[in-house]
């Protein structure tokens, strides 16, 4: 039972978050899944993260968080420097093997041509992972010469392939990428025109809390977040529901 | 005994340190109470962030801080939306059954009058809690709108009503908001305005390590601050102390 | 063995790295070590932090560090207090007795002429300690006022009395100070006149990622760094690897 229930609003759905971890320790686990464990959807070890470190310990990061409901997945830079070594196969098996839930397909670093990110995903569906793919590019120049219009078609074809949900990239630092300016505010126009389906399969990656808040007012509570950190779990937990100053009275 | 106690000034009485936890674990806790328990007064779980938890997580955390001398208290805006929901008296009840020992009264977020503030603290201390009241609008165009004047009546009000100490709101980031411009640099004039009956009830949301050292430089090491993260609280009690290079020498 | 370790470059050297150390528990340094303890060269304890704390949580800290093959060390402001003290005798028996293994001799916030320093160095040798010795100063203005040349001096000078490396200060904010300019970006004429013997000795303060990136993309992921933030410390690793968008491909 949450503490001061009384203020709770049963009937409301919140969104799907999808939690950055960028290399906790199995304390640290232990303290974000008792403290948020319920507001968490999928635990992306971030980028190349979980190839730095020893077998034991991601199994147990990974057990800890299916445990609690949580999809662990793997950063999708691991899969691009996988598929650029020609080990998509092995890549695979490993992640299986290491207790890894989803798999994100990406080409935020490397190029991979349509026909080949198709395959990478059903590839992916049918060795049984929850597939994520990610729409955009980490360096802001290319990620800029990508059109909405753009945007919307490979979205479309994701989720044709077979994808679960299509997450739109910010990186960590959340400025002058995807649909956020270089100050890290949204560019409405930009964020429109990729929402001609609605949102319901879309990740928005949005790691400041200027951008939550955003999110949060324009599409409600029920909008779905990536990119949190792992302190700030919480925080968007009260975004969410009205319980921190800025969406205070307003969702 | 401490490390390296040869360097310690016994005679120096440090001001009281308000620390922000967002959403803490146990095992946060455990590591935060062994390293500065020491030099934490308060213990604000930040705005709502309490309701988001289990009722025995949130008994278990206020228990450790409540055996290591450390008052915890929940955020204001949980205050604030408990009144607005006509609920204060579960409020209490609730405060008091999780094991808070301080009640923070505060109308960042909603419009509170002056006599139902006067209120909210005179009961909160016949239920036996330590009381901090804030001055301030989490929304910075309401917050400018209010003159130093106003503040000062209000903390005195509030000190009258029974208030313990006044905090001096200044959220998370600590920029343009209170005493503090757009970059986060204090403003002179505001500040001597606010400050003409001392600072001993006063506690500064000082979230910032410029905001922290100006106020330790300015009123010495026993002026109280406050919104400190956790993971910060070290660091101001060597700022204190004259550890850190900005103030040795100079405290 | 190391997940995904089909990816792993074997033949590759990784640089020294040095991680900051501003406070952290038991749970949070068992955490570190276990996720990143192959990646630490050395834990540096902040400043004067280590004198905050309990002999006894310190005494511990030290064993865990050394117990991995970290090199623990206090501060440099903490060996300044006590040398402006004239208590560097004292400061040294403390220090072995707390179970650091290594000093760091720096003029950052004090006053020390040459002279002097070399004695320094070459005690903290003779007493058993690994010594590194820090080039710069924490005040920024006073920091322009040294000539490359003047840091190199100070470099040669130390190495000949014994440091095993030098450290060019960048402080933890890493701006305006050394070879970074107000925002953070190197200053390619400052770090070139800074290297005409090459950086095998030296490691360079870089807490901000952009930083990190453009020093391993410059030198190489043997490029020592230092001034790294707890919770960046695995992400350093996989920028030196390849493995973060930053440099995939590129190292």
């Amino acid at each position: 039972m949450k503490a001061f229930e009384f203020l709770e609003n049963k009937s409301q759905t919140l969104g799907k978050t999808m939690v950055l971890d960028k290399g906790l320790g199995l304390n640290e686990v232990d303290d974000l899944i008792a403290t948020a464990g319920d507001y968490m959807t999928f635990a992306k070890f971030g980028w190349g993260t979980a190839a730095t470190m020893d077998r034991e310990l991601i199994k147990a990061k990974t057990a800890k968080y299916d445990a609690a409901g949580i999809i662990p997945y793997p950063g999708g830079t691991l899969l691009e420097v996988s598929v650029a070594a020609g080990k998509y196969d092995a890549f695979l098996d490993e992640a299986k093997d290491l207790g890894f839930k989803g798999i994100e397909v990406s080409d935020g670093s490397t190029t991979v041509d349509s026909r080949t990110r198709g395959e990478l995903i059903v590839k992916a569906k049918q060795a049984g992972f929850y597939v994520i793919s990610e729409v955009g590019k980490k360096n802001p120049e290319l990620d800029h010469d990508l059109t909405p219009a753009e945007r919307v078609a490979l979205m479309n074809e994701d989720l044709k392939n077979g994808s679960n949900y299509v997450i739109i990239e910010a990186r960590e630092a959340g400025k002058n990428i995807g649909i956020y300016d270089a100050n890290g505010n949204i560019v409405a126009d930009e964020l429109d025109a990729l929402t001609p389906d609605g949102i319901d399969h879309i990740i928005f990656e949005a790691p400041l809390k200027g951008q939550q808040t955003a999110l949060i007012l324009k599409y409600g509570p029920q909008v779905n977040l990536g990119n949190i950190a792992h302190d700030e779990v919480t925080s968007v937990a009260t975004l969410r529901r009205g319980l921190r100053a800025d969406t205070v009275g307003k969702v």
